[in-house]
């Protein structure tokens, strides 16, 4: 579709570069382009970025390559860092008054985490305070849900990961449950500690760049299939955790903060103690 | 800087993320990355991106790493095809009447072209149409520029660059010249052909998602350097180009479009001519 006119100006270039979307094009990729290529435009102009900048951006982009492999993605990364995946997650999951909050699933989930019974511990050996987990998996009403496959996996005492420490294969902090007759899940491990997220490559530049820190507060990663209902993917956040309120991904939601000491403060128990009810929306 | 609150939603993740931007950032640093974040996060708002698109948009980025090597740069390629060179450009460079518009550098310069004699020919042995180029190098004023430094590069009459061709290692189609006391650079070469930018890899599925084509009508750049003046990079056009309105990155304007064949219509050669005048901006 030749454009009406032969010299691409400051004034026309965007609506050169829209009007090369042909109509014949995929309508949903169609709006999709022409909504980076006009946001890409903008910024721009807004800032009008001068040719040593845009070599720059360009000199950027092109050392990602080497922080995208099986082990790291470097793109899912800068996305979380920026706000960009916890957007994404919130446009999808609106929040619901009966359900429970969603938020980014992470790099450390593994797809075929070792299948145990409940009342197993899954950190055997790992030092740690110890700490009991007792998940309910519940509808939307409140009625437990039996079957239901709960993933489970966070850090150590010192913020790592099973694929980040020892030989990297072994599984550790880490299992897989199925809820009992009565929708709980019920397993011991350790206490897991806040950790920074990999900033030693392009996305660690730009934390550096914005005067930001690369730390998450510790967490417990759940991800819950039950029949006939939406996947659930969250974590469980320790109340009291410096870092609570500046999440280097902003995957924070105050409804999914628990407080583990609270029964062992209370002397209600020698250990600390996770209880949480986990909600979960009808398939649409 | 802990933020205010804990719960991250769609109505207040943009201003979270804007608010990490420490105050001691540098200032342009700070302005980029707000512009940027602001139309990021824009962009997934306007076009309500799903969690699968995301997905589809983290692979498409993921897939870019192999295609930046010494000899491709497809983050540059992706820059050209939506307009966002030319539009640095454009910003960088606001037309001015008096001296001659720039364009795009694109990817087949080299560092260090074979140095020849004004009347040299810069493609012996090479088939096609002969073509004589006489570019005159003034400033502002008209005033001829002796001693200036040009390069010319284009591509032969199949569309290939001598480092798509051959062994890739042999200079073509290319040369430096200096200019005569008169500001002439004089040369023979072969007619250029279009040809299409590579669109084997993650900008070429940009151009077919678009419905769009990869060529570029026919040019030739020249890069001119001369004491005192701003460096002048640009492409001259040949006029007829079935391809001058539909230019794949932009670069077309209106005043760098030459008739070549002109004087071989009129009786008045035995081949083709360019000739043109170059006009240089004093240094800011």
């Amino acid at each position: 579709m030749p454009d009406t006119h032969v010299t691409y100006t400051d004034a026309n270039l965007t609506e050169a570069v829209l009007g090369r979307i042909r109509p014949d094009a995929n309508p949903r990729t169609a709006e999709i382009m022409a909504s980076l290529l006009k946001h890409a435009h903008a910024f721009v102009r807004d800032v009008k970025l001068t040719p040593e900048e845009w070599e720059l951006g360009i000199r950027y982009l092109s050392a990602m390559g080497p922080f995208v492999t099986d082990k790291r993605n470097e793109w899912i990364l800068l996305s979380d860092i920026t706000g960009v995946t916890m957007l994404v997650d919130a446009l999808a999951h609106a929040s619901q008054d009966n359900v429970t909050e969603t938020t980014v699933l992470g790099p450390f989930h593994r797809e075929n985490p070792p299948v145990l019974k409940n009342g197993d511990n899954i950190s055997p050996d790992i030092p740690g305070e110890l700490l009991e987990v007792r998940a309910l998996i519940a509808d939307a009403a409140g009625k437990p849900l039996a079957g239901a496959q709960v993933d489970v996996w966070h850090a150590d005492k010192d913020g790592g990961y099973d694929s980040q420490i020892g030989d990297g294969n072994t599984h550790m902090m880490r299992g897989r449950f199925v809820t009992r007759a009565d929708g709980v899940v019920h397993f011991w491990t350790v206490n897991p500690s806040c950790y920074p997220v990999p900033h030693d490559g392009p996305a660690g530049q730009v934390l550096a760049a914005m005067g930001r820190g690369p730390m998450r507060p510790a967490h417990i990663h759940f991800w819950v299939k039950a029949p006939g209902h939406r996947d659930l993917i969250t974590h469980i956040f320790a109340d009291g955790d410096k870092y609570l309120y500046e999440d280097a991904v902003f995957g924070v939601k105050a409804s999914l903060v628990v407080d583990f000491e609270a029964k062992k403060k209370a002397g209600l128990s020698d250990h600390l103690e996770l209880d949480y009810t986990f909600r979960l929306p009808k398939q649409a």
